[in-house]
């Protein structure tokens, strides 16, 4: 059960104008449900993408990033959950170009306008076969309103479909945004995350949209940590098909990109945040703020020795405010030169450390109200300079390690 | 129930020339058992130490380090479980200081030559009038034969005591090398492990002492991880009484020091992987190779990424051959050029991944049954250079979760 995040309503999604979604069966695992996605886009649309650190990237990461270093026109995404298509070397490469070049028949497009994505087991070998018997009826049901149904097929242990829209008026013209994404283990994205696709009808040139992808994806999927392992697969796309009636967005300083950019930014920590509060055998939500760093990279790295520390996520998941383990994971941010004495740490708005040490005012019983919360907002001060950043994570469960221990069965 | 390992027999751990072990119960938790500590060595020891690089380091690992900063004579250790004396500030310092103090007026000598560790709970005040009750008691019941009762003072977490001797022949006398240790979460040393204390009789000087602490905490509690956590409290601390009838050894290239450094290396090698096997927990032990790297650094920081990755950590638990999750932790290790093609893996005897892809002659059935077995090696070979580290590590079960979300209760 996901942290105070249900399914949207497929009314709540607006279709973004150029854009037709279409989903199928392929029986990529032993399941019946649809587990492909077809994407299609109208002609002159831009995409640019953002994807995993991890060196051992997938077969499909590698083809995205080799289509989009062209001009980022794209027509077609492809899209499917039960095999990630990693650690398969140069077979699992041959495989993704095979599914970009039979999605190019069916929309009339090049390979190079068709970018590939893949969720779910490493190293086993993709069934292409099953997936190019499953692209023709996966294209054949195309339809605008397709968003709802391409979230649940791109689902693995998601126990819900993530996705969001905004409608903002730009120049007095209506633009849409809307996206989706899916999680929900082996999450910690180091550039973005694990599938997530948000596209609008603005007119946005291809040079935009490279600057913003990574400035939103910042903002928002690299905000979250699940169990602090980046994926083979972590990528994040964002199109814009240009169907909406507003003359083209070709430089980042046009004025009407902010209201643009903070829609696309609001979609993109919407599905960032439901990941994470639909992480695996998550019961809790918690934010963590960091201030008073010398930089946001030390304040990040804080936020991260927090959020991935099995004993502060134990300590969340029993809501034991068992708060040492938050002041030791700080100390193990290696941050040579970090004075203990000048640290302060609050849980909501309970001042939890003061100068290093116990709070005087801090009472047991006040840690112990805000930890029996759902929600929970840590905030630590580091008292040496005015940066800050924002993590989001959730706890760590014995349902997280059920669901793990039984993950291919 | 630690995995392949079993508490030391009393009779197997030799006592070492001119130290003495006592044990007292301070109540510095709601139990009944002994908890108190002290260790009385003889005029003329020598003791180095290593200790913890979390930043939110324990008072008493400030106090041990001045202490040890002059020239290492030290007459006494005081050991507390239950409370850490970490997070606690400038009266943390003074509790330690007045510990030492106490301990000193006991012996007989300068509070300099006291060191005091201590383990437990973070971030509450150390009950500094229940430990200063109980010292007296403590230093009227040191035996030579005290390293047994000793090494169950310390206890926390761990499930049975960790102990470990050693007899070696130097220049035809027998010297003794006598340690204890204890974990058993919150322990990914860096530096030395929480709490380890290894003596011997050899008449080791100061320099020598301070050169070979490094050295093996390097090769024995810096190889082990348990939950990726750096404790703030872990120290390790290396003895020597002089009282064997040796010449003393001043200088590190000195003929007679392999055979002993073998034997230290050994006892703090097994009280290592003790930490290891009673992991908080633990059902598997995990050791991990990788080889072929350019650096030291490099393999370690793979072997760690492999080691600490939850997931890796729940396919061990649930004796899962999910191989693709290593695939992605080596890929975590941040080596920004390291080239997947070159990587090998295997799992014991069994081939798992050739060339960065799943090996050919891999067979689920031979993965399978070696992650049933209850101690596992994992090897990587990274393909681009000769260096080469292990790393020691356990699985992530629901045991380890119950653990850590009941620990104050």
């Amino acid at each position: 059960m996901p942290v105070n995040y249900s399914a949207p309503t497929p009314g709540s999604l607006s279709p973004v104008a150029g854009v037709t979604l279409g989903t199928a069966a392929a029986a990529i695992k032993k399941w019946t449900r649809d587990d492909v996605v077809f994407i299609v886009m109208s002609e002159g649309t831009r995409a640019a993408g953002v994807f995993t650190q991890n060196r051992f990237c997938a077969a499909p990461v590698i083809v995205c990033r080799e289509h989009l270093a062209r001009d980022g026109a794209t027509r077609a995404l492809i899209i499917n959950a039960g095999n990630a298509n990693a650690g398969t070397g140069d077979t699992g490469i041959a495989a993704a170009r095979r599914v970009c070049s039979a999605a190019a028949q069916l929309v009339g497009c090049a390979a190079h306008e068709v970018l590939t994505f893949s969720t779910g087991v490493i190293m086993e070998p993709l069934p292409v076969d099953k997936m190019l018997s499953a692209l023709p009826r996966a294209h054949l049901a195309c339809v605008p309103t397709g968003w709802d149904s391409a979230a649940r097929a791109i689902m693995t242990t998601d126990t819900v479909p993530k996705a969001a829209s905004r409608r903002v008026d730009v120049d007095g013209t209506k633009v849409t945004v809307t996206g989706m994404a899916k999680g929900a283990g082996m999450c910690a994205p180091n550039m973005a995350t694990m599938l997530a696709f948000v596209a609008t009808d603005a007119p946005l040139a291809g040079s935009v949209l490279r600057a913003l992808v990574g400035e939103i994806g910042e903002a928002s999927f690299n905000r979250v940590t699940i169990d602090g392992d980046t994926s083979t697969n972590d990528s994040f796309v964002l199109a814009a098909s240009g169907q909406a009636a507003l003359r083209p967005v070709t430089e980042p300083r046009d004025s009407r990109l902010p209201v643009l950019r903070a829609a696309l930014v609001d979609v993109a920590q919407d599905l960032a945040q439901a990941i994470v509060r639909d992480g695996e055998g998550a019961t809790k939500f918690i934010a963590i703020t960091v201030e008073g760093g010398r930089d946001a990279h030390e304040c990040d790295a804080v936020a991260r020795a927090i959020a991935d520390s099995p004993l502060v996520k134990t300590a969340f998941f029993a809501s034991d405010a068992n708060l040492g383990r938050i002041v030791c994971a700080v100390g193990n941010a290696r941050i040579v030169d970090l004075d203990p004495a000048r640290v302060s740490l609050w849980l909501d708005d309970v001042g939890v450390v003061a100068a290093g040490a116990r709070a005087a005012s801090y009472r047991e019983e006040d840690g112990a109200r805000v930890m029996a919360k759902m929600e929970i907002g840590v905030r630590v001060s580091l008292g040496r300079g005015s940066a800050r950043s924002t993590l989001w994570t959730c706890d760590l469960s014995h349902g997280y390690v059920s669901i793990n221990a039984n993950y291919r069965t």
